[in-house]
């Protein structure tokens, strides 16, 4: 099989940090294996579903016990680049910057924010939790330098565009955007959206 | 069509507010028309599913014209029930949660945070933004009389179960969940979830 032929689904791949997330609690609760009903059961994603996104990546379970549970965990993280630490910045240093920067979930999920910028002169300088926050200016020889390829935006929406053409000009490959705006960038640039209004407006959808 | 057969897909739902913050942002603009080709330009989803995606509700484009800015967004606020402002409350007040409280960005999008609650009786009585922090233990009583059918989560991971319980109890409607875990709730409850890691753990996987 050729490369092309084998790409996977974005939404298969969007799924995999899911099951991970639900094999790292089960191994923390102790657990040593469980199937895809299992899985099925927790995620409320099907049973069928779960065997097929993971039949992308090769054969995982066995017959009658199910799967690993650390053994599945150690292949999802391997297949998804977190078998070591990525260092990440944030810019935009307000309410939600400063929420993201100093949030200690991102410890021992392989990722760990090293700097967090701010072009608004009254903030650069300040303590953000264990951050001194840095000028925009500062952005590119950062980047340059710590060879970071993550950023996360937590700007105001007009800004938000600006800052993402800075970041994929100093060579970032990876934007989570909490700017509620859609950003354009080059197609080797990969773009995930946090608003928290679109899923708020997609529950009352269900309301009456 | 009978109720069932003319059921929406989820995922053709949940990108209605998609379309609804591009519309917005082209009326701000002084935008009177679109078409599904440019939405498909701005969103990165092609013509065809947008238009497929519309279909479900109605025939909302005029042949050359293409869609009205202002007529097609009201049709989907009408439909995602946001011609209406719905009340919030938001569960624990740490970096997340305060940050989250404060955000300016439900205003004119059809929600507003009405309360911020936390069981940290160190907290509880402290003013966060507009907000004096209330006791969990009032949840039950201010849903009730506030008539609140959405809350948001943020509190650690293993307080969220015990939370969305209690929450569910109160008769809330939907949940937002900011905790990194999954949440088991009835099916008459619509719970979606934020975890920024597992955006960046999908772009991870697209890097060498």
């Amino acid at each position: 099989m050729d490369n092309t032929e084998n790409e996977v689904p974005d939404i298969v791949v969007g799924r995999l940090p899911i099951y991970l997330r639900a094999l790292s609690t089960m191994q923390a609760d102790g657990k040593l294996y469980t199937s895809s009903h299992e899985l099925a059961e927790w995620l409320g994603i099907s049973s069928a579903q779960i065997r097929k996104d993971l039949s992308h990546f090769g054969e995982f379970g066995k017959q009658g016990t199910g799967y690993s549970v650390a053994g599945l965990y150690e292949e999802l993280r391997q297949i998804l680049h977190l078998d070591r630490e990525w260092p990440l910045i944030v810019v935009g240093s307000g309410n939600i910057g400063s929420a993201v920067a100093s949030y200690s979930g991102f410890a021992q999920r392989g990722f760990r924010v090293v700097a967090l910028f701010d072009n608004d002169p009254a903030k650069v300088g300040a303590r953000v939790g264990n951050f001194i926050v840095r000028d925009n200016a500062e952005i590119e020889s950062f980047v340059a330098e710590s060879h970071v390829l993550h950023a996360m935006i937590a700007v105001p929406a007009q800004h938000a565009q600006q800052v993402a053409d800075l970041l994929v000009d100093c060579g970032i490959r990876g934007i989570l955007n909490y700017a509620p705006i859609n950003l354009n960038v080059p197609s080797t640039v990969h773009v995930e959206y946090i608003d928290p209004v679109l899923h708020l407006q997609k529950m009352t959808y269900y309301l009456e």
